[in-house]
Formats: C-alpha cells, sequence, structure tokens
C-alpha cells in the first residue's frame, strides 16, 4: 500500500472546503463593500490563496455570485415547497402564507444585507439562467396550490400554471429586492391587503361576496 | 425713464432659462455617466458658471433630479389622466389601455436612458416626496377609471381607492424602472395576460366567465 493510496491528494479532499472557504469569502465581501466593488483578488488575498487558485473553483466572479446566490435562493425554494406541500391548510391559507413568507424573508435579507441589490441586479444582467430557475421554482409552489385550490372548487383558474406566474410577478413589490431594497418607505398596500385582491381573480365566480 | 427701467436685471431675465439649462445640462450628464457620477462642478463647468450659481437654483444635486424627475413623471401623469377622461371607451378598454402605455412608456424610456435607475433610486432613498406625489397621482387615475366602472356595473370594487393601489402596485414588473430596466429578459407573463388576471379581481360576481 504506497502512501497515494492512503493519504488523498490535498486538493482532492480539500476540493469542497475551499469552495465553502470562498463563497463564504465573497459573501462577507459582498455584504461589506458590495458585489460591485469586491474584486476576486479582494477574495483570494483574504485566503491567502492566489487569484489563479480561485479561478480553479469558479472562473469568474459571475460564477461565485451565482452561488452565493444560489444558496439564499435554495432556502427560499425549499421554504415554499413546504409550505405548498403543507397538510392541514386549506388553499387560500397555503397561497396567503407563501406570499406571506416570501416577503418577509425578502424584507429581513435587505434589512441584514442593505447591498444585496448589487449582487441580484449583477445576476438579472449577466446570470438569466439562475434567476429564470427561481422565478420557475417559486412560481411552481403557487402552481401546485392554486392545482389543489381548483380541484378541490376552492378557486377558478382556466390555467393554474398562468395563474402562479401572474401572483408572483404581482407581488414583486414585496417579494423582489430590487424593490423591496430601494423602497422600504414607498407607498404600497399592506402585502394581506394585495394578497386578498390576488386572491379574488381566483375566486369561483358566486362565491366573490 | 432710467436704464434702471428698461434693461431688467440679468439676473431676473435670465432666471428662468437659467434654471432650464441647468437641468437640460444635468439630464444629459445623469444619461451620458449616471446620476451617482455627475456632481453640480461637472453641470457648472458645462454651462460656464460657477457652482455657486448653480446653486442659486437648486441647493443640492438631490433637487435638480427632482426637477429632472418631475418633468418624466408629470408627462406619464398627464397621460393617465387623459385616459382616465377618455371618452368613448368603457372602463375596461380604460385601464388596460393605462396599464398599457404605461408599461410602454417605461419600457421606451428605459431603452433610451439605460442609467434611468439611478436617478430612480436616488429619488427613492432620498426623494420621498417626489415618489408618493407621483405614486399617488397615477393611482388616481386607475381609482377614476374604477369607480366610473363600479357606477356602470361593470366592475365590482368596495373601496376603488384600495382597488387601483393594488392594481398600479401590482404592475411594477411592466412600468417600475427598476425592473424594468434591469429585467428585459426577466421572465414574466405577458402585460396582456396580467391585465387581464387583474380585471378578474374586478369583475362583478357571476360576470366572471
Amino acid at each position: 500500500m504506497s502512501l497515494d493510496d492512503t493519504i488523498p491528494l490535498p486538493t482532492e479532499e480539500c476540493a469542497p472546503d475551499t469552495r465553502s472557504r470562498i463563497l463564504a469569502a465573497a459573501d462577507t465581501y459582498f455584504r461589506e463593500i458590495g458585489y460591485q466593488k469586491t474584486t476576486v483578488a479582494d477574495i483570494a488575498r483574504t485566503l491567502k490563496m492566489s487569484p489563479a487558485n480561485v479561478y480553479r473553483f469558479f472562473d469568474s466572479k459571475k460564477a461565485i455570485n451565482e452561488a452565493v446566490l444560489e444558496r439564499l435562493i435554495g432556502e427560499s425554494e425549499a421554504v415554499i415547497s413546504e409550505i405548498a406541500d403543507r397538510p392541514g391548510l386549506d388553499a387560500t391559507a397555503r397561497l396567503a402564507a407563501a406570499i406571506e413568507t416570501l416577503h418577509r424573508d425578502c424584507t429581513r435579507r435587505c434589512e441584514a444585507f442593505p447591498r444585496l441589490h448589487e449582487m441580484i441586479e449583477a445576476a438579472m444582467a449577466e446570470s438569466w439562467e439562475v434567476c429564470r430557475h427561481h422565478v420557475a421554482r417559486i412560481t411552481a409552489g403557487f402552481e401546485r396550490i392554486i392545482r389543489d385550490g381548483v380541484a378541490r372548487g376552492a378557486f377558478e383558474a382556466d390555467d393554474p400554471a398562468q395563474a402562479a406566474a401572474c401572483i408572483h410577478t404581482a407581488i414583486a413589490r414585496y417579494t423582489h429586492p430590487l424593490l423591496v431594497g430601494a423602497s422600504p418607505l414607498q407607498p404600497a398596500p399592506s402585502v394581506e391587503v394585495m394578497t386578498a385582491f390576488l386572491l379574488r381573480s381566483l375566486a369561483p365566480a358566486g362565491r366573490r361576496a
């Protein structure tokens, strides 16, 4: 048995750990000085490694941003998926809970992370697939709830996928970091009033009162 | 008759003109290098005047931004007001036309003026009154249309002002420069699909089909 068999190559063993350390350092920089001013050289220097080594794990700052965002996004997606399948709540209550949760999480993040919008703007400009994928997953959670509500007679919607996309788009003021972060003082109805308004679009004819 | 009576003081005569020239120079700078990088000194230099002279007309860059934005905003407000009162169109058609017009104007502006979002972000952070006033005026146009629709039996809304605020907020993806400018490639239903979805919330019970 040679040494090579028992002791893994350092790069192999450390790959996941190095990747995590790069993401943690990037996350800190993005929070403290913002996405725009952070360079790959800054991240490398913090970790006492060469920029070339960082580029072995991520081929661009854009790729680092995508990985940092995917972690944040994954948390929201998991929560919405859990609410969509929550037993014991009717479809109306689940849809309201999903909207309220997205709003609360986005508000909390924007408060804790005032420069979040820079990462989001960069992703919207460069990382369309990450954004599309996220929008599609959250919308899919809404669609599951709407389909269930239609099946039980609580909702009426000819096209549940389209209704889900409309609702997800209509709540941007409450759940999109660009608007939530930039406009805490801007006028808007409460999220409860907006949710009630949108739910009226799904109410079966004759059950609107 | 003295000379003082026949020849107005230069500052008096030129005040409106100087104000307009400052706004035109600021508008050009904001478009070309963006709001953030433009300084009052840049604007003064272009006009071959001292920064102190610019400050005689506007006491801050924020005040210049507000004046530039108020001109842009005033155009949208006038168009929506005209649509709200347009004869010969029913309330549904007027509401759809108002949404479509805001969307088209915002898209056109964001394309012609890619740095518009910097001015909007600055206004949202510093010039709350300008933003609130604008939101209130556009929402008031929506409210006039909804009240008219309710009076004629085309719409049902317990609180037309609240319904108008919900609709105006729900179309942010289509009419807010921060989202329209940042996300031309981001997924969203067409503005026609969204409008139809929102109109369902206003449909009287029994007339949903």
